[in-house]
């Protein structure tokens, strides 16, 4: 092992949304995502964009709960170590979810199917769409891919 | 504004490549993924998957690159914003790639076509192919498919 052993990083904005009690899992429900203003510019050219990639902290996650528990299929069997689901009980609670963007107004996106908590730290945005985003062609168990 | 200032996250394991001058955008490249030992067990069912996203730190971006310049078009106009772009220089310098999962030996993942240097911390691994993650019928512009 070798290299940095803690990274110290610094929220670009925060999510929000309708009601701190909204299901974040309907994939319907329209969120903010409400950028800090000095990153107003860092927007600009993203309405060239359908779909963006949001990255977050699921910052609900306890530092107990990250301990290596087995995921998704936690009641089934076999068992699945963390880093092959995509439950947000992982060592760094770091969520990944691919949304529509539904329009911007200056430093704020609105953005539909954003599965985060109201107050979700936001760590960065990224557009979607290189040909190396998509793999039509793989490989997944029966679980993931009903999910 | 509100929520978390800071959030510190600690690397679960290390970029290790062929070489360190190897060129790192030829996704034709095998590097691996050597995780920490203690994690081992976190990587149960991955090999039921042939592509994983790869989250990684950018380590090699200082601070003072980290400001709001233009991104991948820098020299060309219009200029853009970095969250309308896929390059490193970003507020939160975390890379997020594709890569086809080659073999897992233990806690050593072999994948193809990670753009990350030798070294690079890695910062979570997620298993690719849940409906949600391929969206079709996106929009992006030209320089963008291009890439």
């Amino acid at each position: 092992m070798s290299g940095l052993r803690k990274i110290e990083i610094t929220p670009i904005g925060f999510v929000k949304r309708a009601s701190s009690g909204e299901n974040v899992r309907d994939k319907s429900l329209v969120s903010r995502i409400v950028l800090k203003r000095v990153l107003v510019k860092a927007l600009d050219g993203i309405e060239e964009f359908s779909h963006i990639f949001i990255l977050y902290w699921m910052h609900k996650i306890s530092k107990a709960e990250r301990r290596l528990v087995h995921g998704e299929g936690r009641t089934e069997t076999p068992l699945i170590g963390v880093f092959a689901c995509r439950g947000p009980i992982r060592p760094n609670p770091i969520g990944l979810t691919l949304v529509e963007l539904v329009k911007r107004e200056e430093n704020v996106l609105w953005v539909k199917g954003l599965d985060a908590l109201d107050n979700t730290p936001v760590l960065d945005i990224k557009p979607y769409g290189r040909p190396s985003d998509i793999v039509m062609n793989f490989k997944a168990p029966k679980r993931f891919l009903e999910k």
